[in-house]
């Protein structure tokens, strides 16, 4: 891999980089028009993109609908970010000549657009986490050109998106040179090599997402890489809780587990439950009737079929829902779920044969004895989540349960180790949302200082500059005394700094 | 470099990661208490640590009496900084069944602490950028246990500032294994490596910051790394501003080379000015007189000593300020200094051994014909700096001279380049505030997200985590709805997600 481009990428990363400086300088609320644009271009687009998805992917028409809204309600709320302006992180200090330190300087801080950006998309949303996802959305927000690298899974529903976004960018009078799309992995790392890329993003496996993020670490100028990786999302259920709603819990489950069949980075992996299977008959009846699935692609469907037969075939392991896969003649895999049980004692035995993901509809249930200290279950068995999850009974979520420390342990193990804590909920469906964090420490993600999912991710693609003693003339509109574009502005007033940290001895 | 560590290092690296859940929970206010006492405490010892700073650095009393001044009130600073708690960016979306994609939980946001960290310490700054200097203070306001690398440059003053700050944490009820020093590069490359430190940060050479930076990328789990790394901090000096304040230019440039013996990451090393040299007699006359000052150590001085044959051997470059330096039997080299001029045509032609950081009291003019496009330069000559610095006159800082708009693309091509730009002003004096930015792309940091200098440089030690739906029993307290710790809380009322981007069409 040496980073030497072809002409065509050699256009694109030009035209990007030109395209750098007027995009950064656009007026937010145009850019948020033009951002909105593209939201109302995409879902005008639905039904011939539906169309071609669920041909490439084989995902439902409603999934892959629903997505579609999804994805144009992430640009739209981008837009609304990007206008209200608190993700500049606006810090204002006027000059004080009586500063604990000397004369304070005028100091005024912002984020400003990093430059061009190149985002790998994913194959399990070919909408929410591809051309038009959730990393193009923040990158665009942010004010950075954009490069998209198509995933191979579904390339015709890429071209057909992008066409959408470049002729609503364009008719948005955006600049030319703002949003591209280009194919393959080999252009994507000569892409992801060159100088005048100044971030990367990536939503997929740990084995391609350590790649990309090694190629990045060790560019010239290094970059920040923000991967988005594997999960296997750890659940604990109490006695209480299935007590209570042993019933909801298992319907609740088996529809997570096999939902899209599996294929989503947050499928609760493991749910540790209390030993005597008394979840088992409910989780047994929800998945009875579970139609087949189709896989997103026969690499998949392989990987998935070796994945099931090694943990069929660990030791202890027993099928609480046998379900399978069957190959069509393109070689894709139709699966039903497959739930199996095992002791804790057989799992930690077999821990290193089942503890990697499963990607598609399969999870395990580890029976667990009473008394076992499930904080120290976390540490022992996982690294980096995307998240935790605790079902509870009614006194334990009251916190009056007499083992409520255990449980308070078990959150803090959690939090970590993942980067979402959920309660008597189930970890797939991620809200985009200001306070979403989808994320969580290696290898959940190879850079925790953020989300993939949520308004926060805007930062990913920002960062600071300072301006001293700039005359008015000379500073941006976020920065200004008169605030033309009314973003919020952190201020530390003159004078203010005498008393530093004094009330605290 | 296999990341084994010895007994001695095992058993801090242990007790780090032991103490890192308490420390992470102590009270804010508790924390802060124990930060102001270490400043106390570190004020309390002045005299001795001054003693012994100036004779392992031979920087003066007058100097580093200052820098513990500054490293006391740094620390004072961060202990109000984890207090307010604007730093944890609390947000919390209440849950809103009205959501445009269907129910939304409610989710509550915040940053955490993220585990032991080590940090490099600096040779040139043996308070403030070093045992407790800013990135230390960071580090143990955002909650997470230290371990500091003493620099080779002033051992003995490490361990006696050591002393103090474990005796003041100690005495403040901070839990054991919160704050360590160690000794020696091998030592810090192995608790770099070690799967129980998250993060690492560095204030140094470029050479030394990426070996870190790429150890830390390569590791299994790779964590952040913050390297401040090496500067040139262009200037650029109009006409206007020669002719109208040419003389405090001149008195100006040579203090800020000059002091410290410019051993300084922000010492201005290349200043453009238009030809003619109007400058010159100034800086001569600035620079007669100022008395010798020691490097830091030997291996400094020889490196200085080579880079100024370097550029007075380069063609076309003319001493205005000859200065020099002189070796005592210590090996110590002695500098007075030197500052030079050439064309902008020479330096374009010798520039590949002209650019790189002299680090000492050594700076360059540059002199560039009229109608030169400076905006031009800046990408020409330089990567990634730390400072820019414009010297304007009157009309032209009023925004009413006829070149404005030149000068505006100056101000946005070093904006793109650097971490700072300063108005008629010098780089060297960097304030310790909430706006302050130390950093900039590449080379002048490794991870340019953040700053090494003011109270943003706390976020480089947090992670975000989220909590969906959980128990008031069950939340951290910032996140609480009754908010007892009083710290901003960014709300995202339910219902207003109606409208999202709506109002952009």
């Amino acid at each position: 891999m040496t980073g030497t481009l072809s002409p065509e990428l050699e256009r694109i990363v030009a035209a990007a980089a030109a395209a750098a400086p007027a995009y950064a300088a656009t007026a937010p609320a145009d850019r948020a028009r033009a951002i909105v644009a593209v939201a109302d271009a995409l879902e005008g687009a639905r039904s011939a993109l539906v169309e071609i998805g669920a041909r490439e992917t084989g995902l439902t028409e409603a999934r892959l609908n629903g997505e579609v809204t999804r994805t144009a309600v992430q640009l739209r709320l981008f837009a609304d970010t990007l206008v209200a302006g608190a993700h500049l992180d606006v810090r204002i200090d006027p000059a004080d000549p009586d500063f604990a330190l000397g004369v304070r300087p005028d100091l005024r801080r912002l984020l400003i657009p990093l430059g061009p950006v190149i985002n790998f998309s994913a194959s399990n949303f070919p909408f929410a986490f591809s051309v038009l996802g959730g990393d193009s959305a923040a990158a665009l927000a942010a004010g950075c050109p954009l490069i998209v690298k198509a995933h191979s899974g579904h390339p015709e529903l890429s071209d057909a998106t992008a066409r959408v976004a470049i002729d609503a960018l364009a008719a948005a009078g955006m600049p030319e040179g703002v949003f591209y799309l280009i194919h393959g992995r080999e252009a994507g790392v000569a892409v992801l090599q060159d100088p005048r890329i100044k971030a990367g993003s990536f939503t997929g496996s740990i084995g391609v997402g350590r790649l990309l993020a090694d190629i990045a670490a060790a560019r010239p100028a290094p970059i920040p890489f923000f991967g988005e990786l594997g999960s296997v999302n750890p659940v604990f259920v109490t006695a209480a809780a299935v007590a209570e709603h042993g019933e909801a819990i298992a319907a609740g489950y088996v529809a997570s587990v096999s939902g899209s069949a599996g294929q989503l980075c947050t499928k609760p992996g493991f749910v540790f439950v209390p030993e005597g299977g008394a979840l088992e008959a409910g989780i047994a009846a929800a998945a009875a009737g579970t139609p087949e699935h189709r896989l997103l692609d026969p690499r998949i469907s392989r990987s998935y079929e070796e994945r099931r037969s090694t943990i069929l075939g660990t030791p202890g392991v027993r099928a609480v829902v046998e379900g399978g896969i069957r190959f069509d003649e393109q070689g894709h895999g139709w699966a039903t779920p497959t739930i199996v049980t095992v002791s804790l004692a057989d799992f930690r035995a077999g821990h290193a044969g089942l503890i990697h993901e499963a990607f598609g509809p399969l999870s395990i249930l580890v029976e667990v004895p009473e008394g076992t200290d499930l904080a120290a279950l976390v540490p022992e068995f996982f690294e980096g989540n995307l998240s935790g999850t605790l079902h509870l009974g009614a006194a334990e979520a009251a916190g009056t349960a007499e083992h409520v420390d255990e449980l308070r342990a078990l959150v803090a193990a959690l939090s970590q180790q993942v980067g979402r804590v959920l309660f008597d909920g189930w970890s797939t469906g991620v809200a985009v949302t200001p306070a979403q964090q989808h994320g969580g420490p290696w290898p959940a993600t190879s850079n925790d200082s953020s989300t993939s999912v949520g308004t926060a991710a805007i930062t990913r693609f920002l960062r600071p500059v300072a301006y001293q003693n700039a005359p008015a003339a000379f500073l941006p509109e976020a920065l200004r005394d008169d605030n033309p574009l009314g973003v919020p502005q952190t201020i530390s007033p003159a004078g203010e700094s005498q008393g530093w940290g004094g009330r605290w001895r």
